[in-house]
């Protein structure tokens, strides 16, 4: 099926069908159970050889915070955001069933016992095959991030009219 | 209306613009408020004469799961799961104001009253109007889900993969 | 950026490429950190030159309520929906952190700091830019909201098949 969908891309004839060779996920939810779709339809996609970009905005932004940093922003607004919402891959909620973290626990475990790779481990491949990570400027105005809290690898920070230009032939999600 | 979109999309003689004649949905919420404008929009589109392909991945897997079944699982963990959140049509919340199951109750005599079709009808619908639903596989095995603990009538499970590929010329929604 | 995307809409010649000049947002929720994504995407694209519809459903509806009405429904249930649910741009609540009202208070306070336009604002601009705002005719019929609870300036109310017909060669976003 990889192979199918890249040679019908190469192929510009056939008239009637169009046949993205891109993904442009908008990513809005931070949480686990939103980090894991996103970066697995993410690196799927690049595997089949697809273009891939993925705008991380809102709460989305989150997971793309170094796991060792603490939010200091610029104002007690900020500071107490940060307090509540630890950034980081390796402090990521659930949406549901969080049971202040039992729910995540146990939905690791479930992966690794299933060889699900982990956020962590997503964020890296996605990195590795190309799939370009844009941080959304306006949110990291908001909640008061700058570039050094982020992690390495992610592309310049840009606005929704960047997002919407590369969506312009993609295929496109907002999770 | 429908017959304007089916007459187009026959006709692949204007150039400038695209007609997509398929609707290919990643159902990632599995709660009531979610699962019905999955189906509504599914059905809806299969009426207009689209393909319609539902991706049923994470959360989204619940309401797939017979009404009768309470998960077992593999391990405690996902006993756990199951134990807190029952699947099949009849135990589906609201992701807001569910009360205790109240909003729920209210909602579906509001459709009742209204003559909207419940989950279960529309699930039934769907199926009868060719819609192809796909369970996510990975999602099943995480969730400890076999094929017998599902409704019938539902695709062969598949990966992100498959789900990416089928979304390649398609109305494409993340719900 | 802007000016390229509008160009490249304007020359069908490119074949292998669709550009599309479109953006059809489902707009599914009604918190304030969906409804400010949803209307930054639709008047960014409406600045891009873009066609930019936004169909209101379900939860979405209510940020389009007028701030003044307290809905009072057909019915008891109607009337405690509303009652747990205020409409319009004032009332909005956080999907996350929303501690009673002093997330999106504090929320509000750091976008005007930023100078991030409030809900309010994008809407006005928003209709000024020519985006059509569609409210869904089930959910008003489910909700008790008539025409007359609802902001001047929205098209006329319709349902999923007029809003999937609109979707046909645009960019979809569910949000």
């Amino acid at each position: 099926m990889t192979q199918t969908a890249a040679t019908t891309a190469a192929e510009p004839a056939a008239p009637e069908r169009r046949t993205a060779d891109k993904l442009v996920i908008f990513t809005w939810g931070g949480d686990l159970d939103k980090i894991w779709p996103t970066l697995i339809l993410a690196t799927t996609a690049a595997a089949m050889g697809m273009e891939v970009l993925v705008f991380f905005t809102f709460w989305g932004l989150f997971p793309l915070v170094r796991n060792d940093v603490r939010l200091t922003g610029d104002n007690w607004m900020q500071r107490a955001m940060s307090l509540l919402h630890r950034g980081g891959t390796e402090h990521l909620k659930l949406s549901q069933m969080n049971f202040a973290g039992a729910g995540p626990a146990m939905m690791r475990k479930l992966a690794k016992d299933h060889n699900v790779a982990s956020p962590q481990q997503l964020l890296e491949l996605a990195r590795e095959m190309g799939v370009r990570l844009v941080p959304c400027q306006m949110t990291m105005d908001l909640l008061g991030l700058s570039r050094d809290d982020m992690i390495d690898g992610l592309d310049e920070p840009a606005g929704a009219a960047t997002a919407l230009a590369e969506a312009q032939d993609a295929i496109t999600l907002f999770i």
